[in-house]
């Protein structure tokens, strides 16, 4: 059995963690914390929870940490960086769920969190969480930095065209859309059910901190450096998100499809469909996978990838899970089976 | 393995029977029937079970039927009552999800289901599929009744009280509310989103399919007959019932929170809450559980019981494993294990 | 021209008085105050008024209020009966859209608001501002207690029962379901989309600060004390209260449709569906009609009611541009005529 | 007045336009047809409507048709064609709310909506009815063909920068996104609550009929001839458009916004938002106008607009009344004044 910690798991992170791992047939929970709530049990602040799990959230206890083969981060950014250093001293692997380990530069990391990188040295050996590009780094990590929502969903999607060298990466376009939950378990009025409901509008048009995190993913395959235009938009549903990104080919001789399907053969959590195919978000909700399709728009020269996929799972907690997997030799499907639910 | 068909599975019970067996290690998928869509790749009717199914709907080919160990009907009304002879003669046992074997008595079926009933004799024999008052019986059927969705909320959030005498059973009143869903799988224009959405409203007023079902119910355990007033509401919601009850307490010196803990006590699939809670369906979505509350409100003599559940597992699909499971002796919470599915 | 003022204009009672004030022929807004928001145009806040309102919200300038005809409060409570006394000194009429003025014993307002009533004088000669029971006494009204949506919706429903003294005034019951705009404008986790969408509860089941104001309505115009059970239920709409009410009927010989025609006959707002009916909440939606149709659930002695409005309008703002109209002698469907937004 | 009559006024067209004229005060409606309902009163189809109209549903009374000034077609497609020339020739005014007098060009016509064009001599003469491209025609027109949902908010937000010959017409792209309410009032399993909501995807991703309606009248402005690719998703919402347009700048020294204020200003129903927003489409529901704004998104040669319009008005039945105002030489605001519903 794995021994495993949660540091942080109030939020939507935090309890996707707990759904999945009770799951996981190799899964030990020893501990959760949250300074604010220690004390409360998880299953009060989370009926879903009840009958299943009897902890309560306990206070940022190190001892107990140390004694745990993993500690997820499910906190905000600037927490995970400031423990990593004596954790990983103490022989314990980390997966941050936040971004303190996904940008390579700390120069960028600072510029787009606002905040000093605190922990550059390990930054340095992290490995980027992202198995499809990244596997055998994952399995050997000490620090893995989990990727975010919208990058999990934009570098797979882009992935085999960018790799291939097939597109313009002076002008791709990443236009996406997400539910609610991808903000987080918060109280904000633009949150709000009134507010959100019924409603439609993009955000974060000035710039979106998932962006340099694309940015870096598509130059590390890229022979030139890309420039993106990256387009948030918040969707009135609880959880998905769907990538829809366009890319000007430099070749339209291509099969795309066999592209896609090449790259992705055996990969247990991306599903390439069939030409002509529009996923939807519900196709993969409470699920691990990431539908991919790929579409030449007519009359244009454009690459068209639409891609789907749970922003809590595939997006957080499910990935970080396929993450651990790797970490500790398990198969990398282990607990993460349960098909989507639909309707 | 139990060898299970399907018969019927091209709506949401369908689909939703497909999620959970896909889940229990015992469970043996060998055929599923749909006259319209022989030929169709269930994966491609639900891309949700794409890379897991690869089953194609059949057309109802009963040698497939009879070698089988249960049949499962997601059918509607009528159907299963014409194939029960042949395959309970052939040694199948039947679960049915419509209401074929719901009601014991033919001419109240007759009345709310306005067809004749083909095969009393058998419905003699079904037993009314609700584990927490038919246990020992449904070990031992060969045609379970699985229970509506309305009944299983209102039946499990009044049998406490009404077993044991204390409420004034000419005055019950059943205000439930439930999730789209529970209407089936449809192209109806009230059902559309843009009818459905942002909206409330009761509905049968005049008179609703599951409300003789919850009379039976009653007055099994009753000393009295029962009167009921059952109101349904349709909640601009996916899946989920709450069902608000109100019941004359006949006496007020009773602890009723004893009471529901103890005759719940060892139910795995029902979760009596702390004094004061007010179960959320949420809290229950796309798992087995249901979730219930007992009150008093302030100034009245009323008990008023809240209980929620999710319409198409513990309201249908996932009830008919659990007595799937008690069927063929296994434990009775195999395949059943997952959490809900939260936010 | 009558001249108006709103002091906290910031919640959704504030911009729904905007909306329909901007349609009124005879309304000339001359401030809207906020502290918090001083010198905040009201456009910036609420770019649905883009292009109408150039107004700003100003700080709470006494003279500017003492110069109107009229002054709206669409704020907390307590802070209407805070600035009562001086603006009626100065001959303004009030109309507070919170609970001030709601509840005529100064006692009650205490347990259930938790705070001195500081202007219990003009308490005493305030009136309770639902025109279809108190239309004579609003017209000379120098301060109304606009009605609760909860109890606009209850009141109206059981009325001619009540007062016909047709029904067991012991056991009554409303099951009441609202949008979540009913709650206001407040960043609270449990509004938040994530939390309240695909999801229904009940809440405030140990007690809502409407059962008291609806008790009372109810009382004055019973032969006897009634008691009432009020469960307050969540949906997962913006906009919209269903009361679903139940009253043992004393009688069962009246026709209760021609009672509920004649009782309400002529009024403007109030629509008596035909025998059958199902009012659903979007039939009233930004309108400011109640939709009220009543039953006799079979085989039981009660009459069901059912009271569809729109929870922001007849339930807030709209209700007390009626009361502003019938104060200041013009018809009393001046600038509420617009029809409900369907779909 | 004007006397109107529509035809096929059961959908979501028909009765917003139902809704709007009833608060137009120069509209009097004759008559309202539907082969269908023929006897039915509109007002028990849309309760919304009760206790304004009193109409029924009639047959197709072509002289009823004649003896109006103007007759709104909310039919399907190749209904108005058919019913043009005669009444054209009694001098009645049509404005088509389908796409029979939308494409110029019979073979486009025919080619994107598989039915022979049968009254291409009016189609010669009829005016695309987009008030901010074609203001003078359209107040001259005998026929106005009201310009598709999609089109109206992709044209208004690429005009100003295809005019100004500012973008490389060869790499536009039209990311757009729907309320269900968009695809008409229609029992569709894909547009059942339990189907589109909670959930998001694109479609028609092989070509939209509004593709060709979008490219001509961008063709009609620039200089070079536009290739487009336009995506169409379904939100889960009910009404709203937001068009996330991207296009390539040829000159990036041209002040964007200054251009968009110059070529909207003065436009009554166009509201060119300032530098950095980013528009909503609840902040225009049920209205008439539509929010445009401009960006640069950043490390891009790219321009970004956001345009969010009310389907249902602006795309659909409001602009067929302001183009009934010009052509009867109405201020081209009467009757559309009413501010958007919020929350």
């Amino acid at each position: 059995m794995i021994k495993i910690a949660i540091v942080g798991g109030t939020g939507y992170t935090g309890v996707e963690l707990l759904r999945l791992l009770a799951q996981h047939p190799k899964a030990e929970l020893r501990a959760i914390t949250s300074r604010k709530e220690a004390g409360t049990k998880v299953a009060d602040m989370f009926p879903s929870l009840r009958g299943r799990y009897d902890l309560a959230f306990s206070d940022a206890a190190d001892a107990e940490l140390r004694a745990c083969d993993v500690v997820f981060f499910a906190t905000p950014h600037g927490v995970a960086m400031a423990q990593a250093r004596e954790l990983v001293g103490a022989g314990v692997r980390i997966i941050d769920l936040a971004a303190d380990f996904r940008l390579a530069d700390p120069g960028v990391f600072e510029r787009w969190y606002k905040m000093p990188h605190s922990c550059t040295e390990l930054l340095a050996e992290s490995v980027y969480g992202l198995p499809e590009m990244n596997r055998e780094a994952i399995r050997k990590a000490r620090i893995v930095g989990n990727p975010g929502c919208y990058p999990t969903a934009a570098l797979l999607g882009f992935l085999p065209l960018v790799e291939a060298g097939l597109v313009d990466t002076d002008h791709l376009i990443a236009d996406c859309k997400s539910g609610v939950s991808g903000a987080g378990r918060k109280a904000e009025l633009n949150l709000a059910f009134a507010e959100a409901a019924d409603n439609f509008a993009a955000y974060a048009i000035g710039g979106h901190r998932h962006m340099p995190e694309i940015v870096q993913g598509l130059n590390r395959v890229s022979k030139t450096p890309v420039k993106l235009a990256f387009t948030p938009h918040l969707v009135p549903m609880i959880r998905g998100i769907l990538a829809t990104l366009y890319a000007p080919l430099k070749r339209t001789d291509v099969d795309l499809q066999a592209l896609y399907e090449k790259r992705y053969a055996g990969e247990p959590f991306i599903d390439v469909m069939r030409p002509g195919s529009s996923p939807d978000t519900r196709s993969v909700r409470a699920s691990n996978t990431i539908r991919i399709a790929v579409h030449r728009p007519q009359g244009t020269d454009l690459a068209l990838v639409l891609a789907a996929e749970d922003n809590l799972v595939k997006g957080a907690a499910g990935q970080a899970i396929q993450n651990m997997n790797l970490m500790f030799g398990l198969p990398e499907t282990t607990g993460l089976g349960a098909l989507p639910v639909v309707p």
